[in-house]
């Protein structure tokens, strides 16, 4: 099998990101989930958008973000997931490229605008988002790129992305090609209304042995098992995962594998600003590091160093090189390129 | 006179921000003044643009980002400047109103855009802007509006609303509602550039008293006044100007009044991120301060503490509440509206 070209090919939702800090009493009063992604639609989008503060705009996107923090780690990045032909979509494409990550997917060409999420962060630190999925509504199978997909050590998933109505077949046939071609595959659960949305397909995607790499919070984790206790819900990812990890916020994270479970502490952080992109970039460095053959006790070291470095500024991509931070920490990754599955 | 309606009305150009941020070598290798602002075409935009690194978009312009820090100060402030009918266009006028600012400006129907600002972050904090003016350029006297002009305690320009073609005829206008409603005009020099550009009118502008309130840094100070002495170019303002403000970044300022000069000193910052808004926030403080019937002294030390906030962040507009620092340091302003001119 030849060499991946790509460490990581990332598929999402295309998002651009509007944040805005809320106090506590605004939620409440525009009955918003606290940490929660909620669905809405165009309308809902211009209300809610009048109402929140002044904001600033930044390329996101789970699956996006991610890809953003394999490039920023000196890895090969590349990204799957639509945009329209509008100046968010231009914004989206610019801050995918210039941050080293191959995104060559065609911007839509109807009138569908490119997705943006209203995102209220509280004083805590906490994100709520409000995604209109407009153009990525119509991310289909054709969008997958083979050659990318079979060049790429891991394929990697957003749970989100059971939400447009293709994009899952989206997702099966990339997830076909990159095993033809001996390569892995990797969810990420995303949110736990979302698991609530899709369980059964997701438990079966897990059974079935479509996911290699799965990864989900706690409450996502729970949410997937049905049950309030944690270690029922390990045991439960043990007997059916191949490799799950599951972040636990400031506790850090479980590496459920093959040889047991493995506890890895967060790396520290003086101030919590935006939790946005906290999961995101933990699988950016988790599978960057695997991707370079590293243990996985290591390479979730290198996970949570990301999600450190992005909760302690507002948005949800690095504003400092990763790499930079991963060598402070000692690791020399950048003088081979990534191992095969 | 009647009290005012406004503490201040901000004239300027409209314009997001585009922030990434750059090394020195990007700054060489493009052949950029380091802390300069320049004024691109619609194709430089876009090959600049093509060639910089991940960015977020912010809405500012200098007399936008003064507004903002006079209502994050509690103060009532107004807003003219020209967006066009587009997605950044609506961005602007959102984060205008939602941060409190009366903002009441036509769109351009035309097509031209928003205009946009690239601006480069070097690891320094300063900002190098290129910025491209787009429906800026339309900005005429008609745009005034006299009742808003006569409403306000102070109007408050930029020294850059001399490059669009007609925008200085709608100083004029406004200039001339204000001082015959008794009410107080004001202008930053902006730019040591814009200064060179348009010297010997801004210079007739303080002689003739059109202007009460005049700001600058010391290089555009010592740009207006044509010499490489900062003591030399105060004499000169001391003679020509009613008041003036010359802030000096790190060292704090020197406020030119009628009894002499005074230095007011910086308010300490950990680490400058962003130097992008430092003079516009600065003006917000001072003019938020006279308005509310503050000793000069006093008002300077409000603009030092905005000045402050702005710069230990990326982006040109407060992160916090200047109303909550102001009363950590004392104020108490809040109980009465502005005094008449």
């Amino acid at each position: 099998m030849p060499s991946p070209r790509y460490d990581v090919l990332a598929i999402g939702n295309a998002i651009v990101d509007i944040i805005a800090r809320s106090e506590e009493d605004f939620l409440l009063r525009e009955k918003l989930t606290k940490g929660s992604m909620r669905l809405i639609d165009a309308a809902e989008a211009e209300r809610l958008y009048a109402r929140m503060g002044p904001a600033i705009e930044v390329s996101g996107g789970s699956a996006g973000n991610t890809a953003v923090g394999v490039a920023s780690f000196g890895g090969r990045a590349a990204f799957t997931g639509k945009v329209a032909n509008d100046t968010l979509g231009e914004l989206y494409r610019h801050d995918m490229t210039a941050s080293g990550v191959h995104f060559s997917s065609q911007a839509l060409d109807s009138d569908q605008p490119t997705a943006r999420s209203l995102i209220l962060i509280t004083p805590d630190g906490e994100r709520t988002m409000n995604t209109y999925l407009g153009a990525c509504q119509m991310l289909a199978p054709d969008d997958i790129d083979a050659d990318t997909v079979a060049a790429a050590f891991v394929t990697y998933f957003e749970g989100y992305l059971w939400d447009p109505p293709q994009a899952k077949e989206a997702f099966r046939r990339a997830a076909a090609i990159a095993h033809d071609a001996g390569r892995l595959v990797s969810l990420t659960l995303s949110d736990p209304f979302c698991v609530d949305r899709y369980r059964s397909e997701f438990v079966e995607l897990i059974r079935d042995r479509t996911i290699d790499i799965l990864f989900a919070n706690d409450s996502e984790l729970r949410s997937l098992c049905e049950t309030a206790d944690l270690n029922t819900a390990i045991s439960t990812l043990q007997a059916d995962c191949r490799l799950a990890v599951v972040t636990l916020g400031p506790e850090g994270a479980l590496v459920i594998g093959p040889d047991g479970v493995e506890k890895v502490a967060a790396t520290p952080v003086d101030t919590v600003v935006d939790t946005t992109g906290a999961g995101d970039l933990f699988a950016a460095g988790f599978l960057f590091g695997l991707a370079r053959d590293l243990p996985l006790r290591e390479a979730a070291r290198l996970g949570t160093i990301a999600a450190a470095e992005v909760i302690s500024h507002i948005g949800a991509r690095p504003a400092v090189s990763l790499a930079d931070l991963a060598r402070q920490a000692g690791y020399d990754l950048w003088s081979n390129s990534s191992k095969s599955a």
